[in-house]
């Protein structure tokens, strides 16, 4: 039994690890915060959180008291704020798993340049370890800082990875295509979320430009062992949860389906969380659950990928607690089935 | 062919003014105005408008230019606003229809207890015409000042209208359960309104505490010429556009379904804009349209009616330009179908 | 450790049974029938369950080898089918809790006129049990044959349970304004539930007509030992899950709200999946669970009542496995949190 | 003013077909016909009709008095059928405009490969004259048979048109990732347009074997003057209405965004329905309109390219009014805005 805590615990990933912890068996949450004017009950904030947890929730500000006995403090905090906290909890001994992008960039300048500001905290970049478990799971398991991955990260490299070995892929043809449900863009109300703005109509956004793109390149250009550059496009579908990343690529030779098929299922023959399908994927079918699963065809040198997760889940939340029971030698799918 | 203004150019309301009225043979659009920080282009704000309109838009500040030569000016601003600005146009003599709910209430007591704050314009009250066609058609012709009725009214009023002669109905017993899209709460972000927090899901909001049951309920005691309570209860269902409002009443006596029907059909019997439908409506029926649905089924001395309409357009929009046309002598239905 | 079958796993009620009691400790699915044109894995019909049970699922013909050797099983079937085949299983040993109407109305002349048809295993109805925990709990440890309630009525007669004391409530005051996601129709294809005609537009059916009705009469009048009669209309929303009912109802006398609310409360004190609520609930706030959420205000003699569910869960599937952990001594939650 | 019927009026597209018609100044509609049982008020199959149109919609049989004194009919039926019926009503001396695929392919054989049946008509294929108003204007006005192009082809051949100059493009690298509105699969149920399938949830299909690929590429090897083959990819998106193609392609050579958006705004200079936009557009944009909004990003050799319609309007109905137009001599625009 360990002890946990959440800042940021008034965002949509901040609900979904509590509603994922409070059945975890091996969990109990100590503390809550996020941006509240008052000291509230959390099932004041999320009433469907009524009678399944009774906590309040602080409004953040950093002291020794802080997050008090926990051993993990999850920042599910916006970008920018993480670097500032998590070197202060991590000098109090606590691990941290941090839903936000801080930590997932391995350059500062990189960072500079996607997020606008300096890093603040440049030598902890190679402390931390990327959260994805299907890749670097032995990493995780001593880590004490994850860098929990990004949604359509998380989409597209799983999706992509059983190909990166050297010499299969033309690395230049990679095209990201994006769709994802409105949930991603958080709990903060601004025209771009607002209902009667994005109901009935799909759009693409961030073209070229969005802040996920370098973290993939990044993740891609290491299993590949050498730099990838792809086109990243992201859409809003007029949804709450999910994301479909439809991934175009072309092969150095034709290869039959059933080959590049084999790949994929050797790859992840031991995966809990990685579906290989036979049809393509509904992003409702992953839905509240920790799964990525994935589809393909081939046609000659061509081959269209679909991955899908849900966002705030494999995408976000649910992987944190993936990455917690590797960290912590708990069963890897405790409390995610 | 008249010369018109619109401030609060910005939001939905004003939006769906516009797109009505640069298909209106008789209207020419002069000047708008609404919340920018710069002068924008309307196509900008909304690209829907490119090549439609090229007409920029200014914010808000009131001097004797504002407006410029128009003959009439739509106040599609926030309650409270028209109540300050409208009193300056007429003065210059222009006509002013007001889509807030500032001259809707003839006691500027009600006013005050139902908005919080206190009537700056009290004395025009009187003058204001409440801009419903099928019940105020001849005052509204003369006036100067129309008070284009809520949403939520416009279906109420039109759904009751022809039963509420004295004697028929147990005034004390109606009750309304409504129904609307998000739209109608305007443009401007809340979490209220956020896309993740409404979609998938139906609530009531502002329970026997809405509003608009002051202005349902003034309108109504007009008609059956005695006090009419309600009891009002308004809810906010995952689409865009759309009001049902579902009322339920008891008939001081049994009378056959049909009769009831006949009384409808007899009410309504010119009414260009109502149509009593056969089976139960779809609040879809009538979008982008500027009818109202009536249907009802009656048992015994229960009577259940089904009043639907666009909330933008006749619940707002449509129905200021029905106004309008009224006003100035235009074929009512111009610019309408 | 017990087996069960289901009977009609291909549809949304079968489906969510699945999901349900593929993580239940206490049980092992051995069975799974449904409408397949040949021997199907389920988890080609529902991809989402791939990875999590290996199981074909058979058409369905019933023989003695039917279900094999399961102890209870789920009739997740249209209405009609059940009265033909539970008298089979019943006679072969097997418990069953039947999810249609088939068993819910004690009187088969009621069942006639509301469903069309005569009732052929008329003697089983003083044999069901209504499986409303909350009300029959003691009756339902014993039962061999479980009425599982209807959707709608689960929210109705718990939104209305604690409240029908003789002398208390007019008892022919009641008026439920019920509205439901469109999973409520099943997983045929019917224009009725096609996505062009259903989204973003809400509408009335069924008015004063619908075939739930005499099931909430028929547990009313029991709750209250008199003869009560609704006025009952349904509502479809363009959402997937969820039943909200609006009810309302004028008291003998006036009350205070918060005497109502005590009295909610002592009648749900022990109830594990019953909240009281201090605001409007959001349907979204029961999603995947078996909670039923109240929430009611008073206004002199007037009572509103807000009551929701998830029309699969508790209206259907986990109320299901919650009657099935009562028949079989668990933990009346297992499985359900 | 002419005479019109309509063939297949109970679909989607023959409904948009006579909600734009009644609004045109030249048109009188004369005959309709559809799925029908027995002889219906076309306002009783589609309600919002009410008091806009009085005709009566028969169940399709063709004989000599099939469509009466018509001048044109429209042809709004599934494919396969169009083949048949439209050599008959050639014969009568009517024009038609067909919105089926019957008539698109040039080449029989491909449409064998792709719609399954040998073609009925061969010899009309030469005659029919494909109806895109932006590319083939001068041949709509003098023919009696269009072939109106389907909702993707709209959307992706005038999103590429203004390029296809050659030695511009590598014209192998075309990728057309496509998604839809559920309407575009028409009106009749099937699971696949279920509203509980559908909602909330984003997926391909027809992947790489979509019907339109053979359409889109010949019209796009017609332009280019050397043949052209994509990778088509289309995705079916919880809404109603609208198609965003996210158009994939590489430059021969590095080009300014800025030339290349001169490139666009020549060719489509005159265009009244072409905007180029300066944002990326939503769906939403263009809905219940007659326009197809183009946005672009470059970079180096990469472009993306937005194409956005309404799939039932410039993917059907209203540009099969705008050849109609363009065939009898009316102002295009005519009833369009």
């Amino acid at each position: 039994m360990i002890k946990v805590a959440i800042v940021g615990a008034t965002g949509y990933s901040g609900r979904e690890l509590i509603k994922i912890l409070i059945r975890h068996p091996e969990v109990e949450i100590v503390w809550l915060s996020g941006k509240v004017e008052k000291v509230t009950p959390i099932s004041t904030i999320f009433p469907e959180l009524k009678g399944r947890i009774e906590l309040d929730c602080y409004d953040f500000v950093f002291d020794n008291k802080t997050a008090g006995s926990a051993d993990l403090i999850f920042l599910a905090v916006p970008h920018r704020v993480s670097m500032d906290i998590a070197p202060r909890f991590l000098s109090l001994g606590k691990k941290i798993i941090d839903l936000s992008a801080d930590f997932r960039l391995n350059d500062p300048l990189l960072y500079k340049k996607w997020y606008g500001v300096e890093h603040k905290s440049a030598r902890l970049l190679s402390e931390a370890v990327y959260g994805l478990p299907e890749i670097y799971r032995s990493q995780i398991r001593g880590a004490s800082l994850i860098a929990n991955p990004g949604c359509y990260p998380t989409s597209v490299i799983l999706g992509l990875a059983p190909l990166l070995n050297p010499g299969f892929v033309e690395l230049n043809s990679i095209i990201v295509d994006a769709k994802t449900g409105i949930s991603g863009a958080g709990r903060v109300p601004q025209i771009f979320t607002h209902y009667s703005e994005r109901n009935e109509s799909i759009k693409g956004y961030k073209i070229l430009s969005h802040q996920h793109t370098p973290e993939i390149e990044q993740e891609l250009t290491k299993l590949a062992k050498r730099r990838v550059s792809i086109t990243f496009v992201p859409h809003l579908v007029p949804m709450d949860r999910g994301i479909l990343s439809t991934i175009y690529l072309t092969l150095k030779r034709c290869t039959r389906e059933k080959d590049i098929l084999e790949m994929y299922k050797d790859f992840y023959d031991k995966e809990p969380f990685i579906r290989i399908q036979d049809q393509a994927p509904d992003t409702k079918d992953v839905l509240n659950t920790n799964f990525c699963d994935i589809f393909l065809i081939a046609k000659k040198r061509q081959i269209v990928i679909f991955s899908v997760i849900d966002n705030l889940w494999k995408g976000a939340s649910s992987q944190a607690i993936q990455n917690m029971n590797i960290m912590f030698g708990f069963e890897e799918g405790t409390g995610l089935r």
